[in-house]
Order: structure tokens, then sequence, then C-alpha cells
């Protein structure tokens, strides 16, 4: 392990000489202020140590890294009845078109570009008010993270609801196809609270370790999900985790991940490792530069792509 | 070993007795005439051996499936300069629309849909009269399947030629956009001819295997492509190998996988094994049905996919 | 004029005797509910004579013919610079598509789809609370046809609010783009309530009789726009008109008009008459299908057509 | 008259001192030799005489003005059959947009964007050689002109075949839905050749009379269409006539006309007038950008467009 530690500490050193990091998402006022000098890695591990190097304990808004755990926590209430109305294909698309969402009928085509997410919050909304139903998803994180500090930032979902036109209209319009059940402002209520949840990397290591180890969270000794159903949670993820940037994601670190603007990236190598990155800087199809860039050389000197050795 | 062998061999059984096995590709009569009541599978490992179960002696078109190999082919020659023409990006749409490609400048989102793959034919052309192209194809076939007999079957190659206008529009149209750069004639000579390569699933999987043993083929102790690029061309086939099934395919599946109409299926398990199964009848989105069921068995039983065991 | 009473009365009697009526209008209850039996035709002329057939002083909602009555109202209000977030090109799309709005970047084609009249509401809200914006929308109706008993049927603007989703969606796409910059519930009580509006074909050929008139309203001795601006507003009604069916109703009438879901059709024969027909059973394109028919014959039988007689 | 022949003359003056004069078509290197400097009007009426300014006698490639004629002459040959292969509703896209052919299953908009006139095209190859085809179309145009000296400019047709994959693209997509039925190089054929019949602007507007006259042609005394089918080409002109701004045209000029890429117009004041302008320079979405700024000088002066005085 020393070993993970050296090229942890390799890649924290290199992140803080870049120059290029990218642009920090500009879409929201919170998001905007963050300072873009920071980087941070963790490595939670299925033995139950977390290694981590940079500003790993240093908080950020997950924002759609959210949408793996909603995934996993619906999936686990409804079973795959919610694939009825989600689908598992790649997109192809910037993650807030609309283009796709009207051929096909208002059913997004997966559960991470944000129509697909805002079905998923409609599900898990089903017989609660928003305010039940939010608190369900801060104690399944801080479940998973197994640390009760885990709180959502009330400024970030604020801005969120002060600029969220694009995705209202993404949950209006499916809300006229029946994909959406609930009325629009309890269902974004739900998803701007779960995108506003602030966590660092070495919680979001471990709240994703269960997806490392066949459904299992060793951290608590207790299953997540089926093993059947994380191996396929990790499908989607690296078919469908970084919006149009999927593709290069795959081909350049190959493993399951999913980004988020807040500049988070979660990763999973499969029986390894989950690994949690953040930097704020963004890349052109919105995903974290700096978090990409290290990923890519950790899968590399680890030698963890699942794409063969 | 045995264990596998007794998996495969169950799984043709299975197949033998499956009523419901889609429906043979009718877009080309030489195609249209298969008997649909075969089903072949041969798994090649990294010491040599290859077992197979069911016809797995019988030659089929290999159709898309060829277009891994020539991928592999251009990138020897030319290197990650052929990116420039092709993208790494899923689709996300049905396998021959052009309304990407209009929105993208005529460059295709990825190699293995029909209009990357003229793309591709179109620079292994680079200096050549078709005719030498397509025998410098088949000879890399031969060379990676260790195996002289690999031929192209002249009719299905007419056929492709006769039914082609949907496959000569794309050529066109990326020719307008400077993609394509020779007569579209010629390209297409070249493209129809490598779809109508006849192989049978033991050549197939041993084509196959370089890209399970980080781009080496133990077969003929030769380096195929590097082992960073083996790992790349893995990751395009999992994210963009079965058209709009692709996610599919890596949920039920989990593996890097290359389909073709004539009901074969490529599929590589990294470090682990190069898998060829053939049934002519396919699903809704053109692959094969009772292929896609067997290996979503053999990934089962045997702990294969690259999601988790 | 006999000859035009003539023409009238045979073409009611005509209405009266046909089978295939086309579809109420199902998407809000209000509207299911009305009798596919009527069939009402009334043509204003210059002189201020208004000859009818059928049951043209029974009341109906006029949904989107009001489109080209906020038009002008806007026009007179803002001028040209309308145009600026508004284009005056068909769509070539169904009605209510999001499609073309995202790729001209949320500046609608023309002011006759729905997206284009939730933009015109937008700026017919400047300055004012909904309320006044309605009233004014209002007394403009009752100005033009002359006639104080024109009232907004409240029933069918709640039925339209309880069922609006999909305008939702459109007003709050645009808003993120700019092109609606007040609350989308505002914009969307004007809107809702524009579409509410009740007249007969009595009033509604009355109201239209400006635009026959190089815009001036001879009932009230008024210029309610210039002729260049009625010219203008008669050339966007025959090029968008009636939605996907445009092209149909110019080859088949040959007139500029512009019909409503609520089986109403204003069309204008350009120094001639203002002709307002209603029939609630539509085509599948959304027109009504009695009053489609009806508008062909008057034009065959009178030789009114713009294109030649 | 002599107020006409003042405005003309008035028209050609402002077209002679103007700046701006646009672009010349650049796809094909014989457009793009011609002088930009050049304007021609003429107008043909009823009574047989041919009023002319500017450049009138120069002779130009007429492009897809020829797709007023063809649609004439294939409409006299097959009747209301025609429109089974082809639309008439505006595309509201790019001239040789793909994506709505896809979405309509390979039957174009109207005749007048590229796809549709191919598909024209197609159906007066019936039962000919494309020889044949070509010859009756420059006879039909001789005919209609009364002028035997009509020719087809061999160097125009040869640049366009020889930069014709966009049209290629798009005559083999529709040959895969079976909207065309001959060979695509035989279609293409006699596409290209119908668009590089060379006529001046006196030839143009003595062309088109029978559109402006119930389809009746008063110089040669003979019936082209009948009334009703002259006022329909007319509806599409209108609609469809000049791609996607072809809602400007409507709203600026007020006539049905249709434009090429050489920079001619034929634009019809039904009952009233033909009238053909002509000037080099292209606008940003491919029209004649003084030609069109001539013909809104023109309705304007001379009261004729047809939404009213």
């Amino acid at each position: 392990m020393d070993r993970l530690q050296q090229v942890l500490d390799e890649i924290a050193a290199e992140a803080a000489s870049e120059d290029d990091r990218g642009l920090v998402a500009q879409y929201i006022p919170e998001l905007a202020k963050v300072d873009p000098q920071q980087f941070g890695i963790a490595v939670a591990l299925p033995d139950g140590r977390v290694l981590c190097a940079g500003d790993a304990a240093t908080g950020f808004s997950i924002q759609s890294v959210s949408k793996v755990f909603t995934l996993s926590l619906a999936l686990g209430k409804l079973g795959d009845s919610l694939w009825t109305r989600v689908g598992r294909e790649p997109s192809g698309n910037p993650f807030n078109s609309i283009v796709q969402l009207e051929q096909e009928k208002g059913r997004p085509r997966n559960p991470f570009i944000n129509a697909g997410a805002i079905a998923v919050a409609d599900l898990i909304l089903s017989g609660h008010e928003p305010r039940e139903a939010i608190g369900e998803i801060v104690r399944f994180m801080r479940y998973l993270a197994d640390d009760d500090s885990v709180v959502i930032d009330e400024r970030v979902a604020a801005s969120e609801t002060a600029h969220g036109d694009r995705n209202a209209s993404l949950a209006h319009f499916m809300r006229s196809f029946g994909t959406v059940t609930h009325p629009v402002d309890h269902v974004l209520g739900v998803y701007f609270h779960q995108c506003a949840i602030a966590m660092n990397c070495l919680q979001l290591a471990r709240a994703g370790l269960f997806l490392a180890c066949q459904g299992h969270n060793p951290l608590t000794s207790s299953q997540v999900v089926t093993a059947h159903r994380a191996r396929r949670i990790n499908a989607i993820m690296l078919m469908c985790g970084h919006y149009d940037g999927s593709g290069e994601f795959a081909y350049r670190v190959g493993l399951p991940g999913k980004s988020g603007v807040g500049g988070g990236i979660l990763a999973i190598a499969p029986g390894i490792a989950s690994i949690a990155v953040w930097s704020p800087g963004l890349d052109t199809v919105g995903n974290s530069k700096l978090g990409s860039a290290a990923l890519e050389q950790l899968t590399k000197r680890m030698e963890w792509s699942v794409f063969g050795s």
C-alpha cells in the first residue's frame, strides 16, 4: 500500500503545479465562488482503510455525483420496475438536452442525465413530503459514508432553485408524458437538495465503497445492494457517467465513474477500490479537468483499468 | 478449465432448446437465407487453448465485427491521428442514422457505427487500390486467426453492394465534409468486402485474443498493438459495440463486445479470454439474440464481468 | 352579395350533412365536452356588413386564433423590436415541439407556435400585473369586434392551467435563454387566459376585419395597425397559421388563416373579407376539419384565393 | 404602363449603386466566377408585353428556379399521384438538411428543397433514358419561354456533378426508402442538367407567365396546366420557395417566388405579372440579396403584394 500512497502523493503534487485547471462552473453563483486552486483525492479500500492526498478533507458540492446514490436508493425501494421510467443507454447529447426526451416520449435515456435523475427523484418522493424524501437521501449518504456530518448546503440549494429554469422545463416536459407524477416544485425541491449535498473526498470515497465490494459496505458490514445490482450500477456509470464525455473517460481512465459540476468525480475499480477526486475547474463537456487527469494517471500507474492491465 | 467447458456445453444446450431465436437479418438476400437454428460459441485463452461448443466450426458473415479489426489495422498504420476523422463517443441513435453526422460536421461519433467504419475504410485505402486494401484486411484477419482459410464471401459482398444505398448516402455525405476522401465506390468496395469476410467462432475467438492479452497474440507470439491501445479498443467496444443496445449489453454482459448483423459477437474478458459467439437471429436493435443471452450466462457463471464478480 | 349569402348557405348545408367531422380536442376536459355537430361561418366585409350561416352566433373558445390578436397588440406596443425575440419562419414541426427551440437558442420560429405566443405574452406583460395584461387583451378584442360582450371562459382557463405542463416546459425553457423574462406562472396566466377567450363567428370575423382592410377597422373607423403591418401579419398567418398543416391550408384554401384547437379559424381575403368559421372536430394536425373544408369551398366558389382566380 | 417601366428603371438604378451585394455562390467553381456587379429584371404581362431593366438580356444559371418548371412538368405527366412521393409543407431547415428526410421516412417535405426536386427528377425519368428526360425538360422551357435559344450550360452541369456529394447522399438516402427508383447517377444526371439551364430575365419572366394567368400562356395561347394547378403551384412557391428564408420573403415581398443559387428569382403576382430578377450575390440563407430587395421595392411601389395593398 506504500505504492498507492506514493502514487496519490505524486498525483496531488502534479495537480498542484498544473496551470491549466479548467473553468469553475458559472451557472449558479454559489459554485462560481469556489477557489479553483484546490485538489483532493481519496481512495477507500475493501479492508476499510482510506488513503488520501491534497485537499481530501475539504467539502464540496457533490452535485451530479449524487445521482449514483439516489439511483441506488431508488433501486432498493422499487427494484427493476424503475427501468420502466428511465432507460440505460448513453445519450449522445449534451446533458440538458430535451431533444431525445421528445423523441423517446418523455422517458429519459439513463438515470445520470438531468432528466433521468429528476425522474428518479420523482420515484423517491412517492408517498412522501419533499422534506421527508430529502431527509431520506441525506440519511442514506450518512449511512454509506458512516459519517453523520454529511449535510446539505442550503445556499447552494437555494441558488440552484433560483436558476432552475432548464430543469423545471425538463420536469414539466416529463410530467406531460407521465414520467414525472408529483408537482414539479416538489420534485425539483428533492433534486436541487440532493445536488447540494456537501461532502469531502474521504466521505465520498467511503460512500461509494459498496460499489467496489459486490454491494457490501465493509465499513458498516451492511449489504447496500445485491452484488448483481452493484455490477449493473457500475455498468451504467461507465456508459453514462460523464455526459457527452463518457466515451473519452472510458477511453482514458477505464473505470466506471460519475462526475458533478462541483468538480467531484467518484470512480470505482471493481473489487479493488472506491476513488473520490475533486478539483473545481471543468473541461469543455463539464467534467473536472484535473480530476479526470488524476484518475487517468492513477489507473495507469496502478494498472486498475477494467479494460486490461 | 473443465468448469469452462461444462459452462459452454450448458449454454449451447440451452440455446438449442430456445424457441424465441429472434429474426435473421433481412436487408440483404444472402443473409436472409441463413438457417436460424444454428448456435456456436468458442473461447480462446491466453495459454493458446480454444474451447468451444455447438456450431463453432460453421462459418458465418462477420459483418460489423470486422470493424474492430479494421480499427486495429488503421490505428497501426496511422496512430492516433485517426481520431481527427472519427470520434469515440456513443451515438445514442440507431446505427445508420445520419442526423448526428450532420450536427457534427461529417465526423462520425465512433468507429463502430457504419459511418465511422466507412471513414476508417477510407483511411485504410490511402495510397492503395481497393483490391489491395481488401487484400490487406484479409491478410490481417488470417494473421490474427493464424489461419489462412479465412476468405471473403463474394456473394455476400455483391449482395451488400446491390443494397448499399444507405451506406452510399453516408459515404457521399462524409465526402461532402472531407471525412471521406476517395471515390465513394472505392471506399464502399473496401467496406462491403470487409463485412463479407466469413469466419467461424473458432477463428474469430482466436483473431480477437490479442485484445484480451495486452495487445499480444499468444498464438503467434506477435505484438499486434500496444497494451495501451488494446485497452482503448476494448473501451470503445464496451461503449459503442452494440449500436443503440450498447448500454443494455454492458448492463447485462459486462464485457467489451462487438456485434454484427450476421449474428456474430466478439467479446473480450481482459486478461482472461476472447469469446466468439454466433446465432443468426437478431433482437430488435440488431444484435444476436441468443448470442447476447449466451454471453450474459457465460459472464455470470464464470464471474467475468469487468464490473465486479 | 346575394351570391355570397347563397354560397355560405350551401356550405353550411353541406357541413350539416357531413358524417366525418374529425375529433374534438381531448387535451383539456372543457374542450372535450363540446358538441361536434356544430358549424358556423361569418364573413365581415369592408362595407361593414357581416353575412353568416349555421351556428355563427354560438360562442366557442378561440384558443390559438388569439395569437393573431396578441401579435397585433404587441406590435402596436413594441414595434419591430418584437422580432428580436420571435422569428417569422414556418416551423416544419408539430406545434409544441421543443427541438427547434433548442437548436435556435430559445428564440421561437414564429409567433403562432405555442412557444412564440408565450414569448409574445411575456412582452405584453412588461410593466403590468398578469391581471392587467389579461384585461388589456380582452379590451383589445372588444374594441376590434366592437362588442363588449366578449369574455374569458374561466373554466377553460382553469382547465388549461391544470393541464399546462407542456407549455410550462416551453416557458421555463425560453426563460433559461432569456426569451421569457417574467415569472413563468405570470406569463402562462396571461397565455392561458387569452386562449380561453370565448367568441362567436360574428364577433371573430368583425375582430379580424382590420387585416382585410389595410389595418383599418371600418366598423369603428379606427386604424388598428399600419397597412404595412397588416400585410405582414397576413404573410405570417399564411406561412405559419396552421402548424404543420400550413402548407396544406395554403395549397387548398389559398388565404392567410389562423386556426385554434377549439375548432375556430380566422381567414383573411385581403381587400375583400374577414372570415370566421367554426366546427369543433379537428383533423390529424389539429385544425378544424369542417372549417378547413368550408374555407376551401368558399375561396373556390368566390374565387378569393390570393394565388389566382 | 409608363409607371411600371419607371419603377423598374428606378430599381435597376438603385441596384447599380448598391455596395453590399452579398456573396456569389462558391460551392461550384463555375458559379463562383460570375461577376457580382450584374443586375437584371424583367416583367412579363398577361397582354404579352415584357418590360425590363438592367442586365435583363444576360444569361445566368437558373439553378433551383428550374424546380418550379420540373414540378409543373411532372404534375402534367403524373397528376396528383406525385404527392405520394413529395410533401407540400415548408421544411423549417437549411436547404440540404437530411434530418427531416430521415424523420419522415425518405419523403421530402416539398418539391423545392433539393431532396424534393431530386424525387421529382426521378419521376420525370420514368420510362426514359436520362438524355431523353433532359431533352424533355429543355423543350418544355423553350416552349414556355417561346424561345428556342434556351440551352444547358454543360460546364455548369459538369461542375455540379463533380461537387455533387451532398445531393448524391440525398439521392441514395431516398433510394433506400424507395422515393428514388432509378440509378442515382441517372437521377442526378437529370437534376444537375436542369439546374444548369441558362436563361436571361426576359426568357424566365416569359416562361413563368402561365402561373400568373390561370395556367394559360398568353404568348403561345396554350394551356400549360389547369387554373387550379397554377394556384397550387403558386401556393407552394410562397410557402417553400426560399428555403429557410421563405417566411422572410413572404413577409417582405408578399409574392409566390422561387430562388436559385445562381442569383435568379422568379416571382408571380397572380393575375398581374410574372417577374424575373437576377443578381449573383446571395444573402446568408442563399437567396439573391439585390434580387430580394428589388422585389420588395417592386411590390411595395406597385402594390402587388397578395397580402393587401
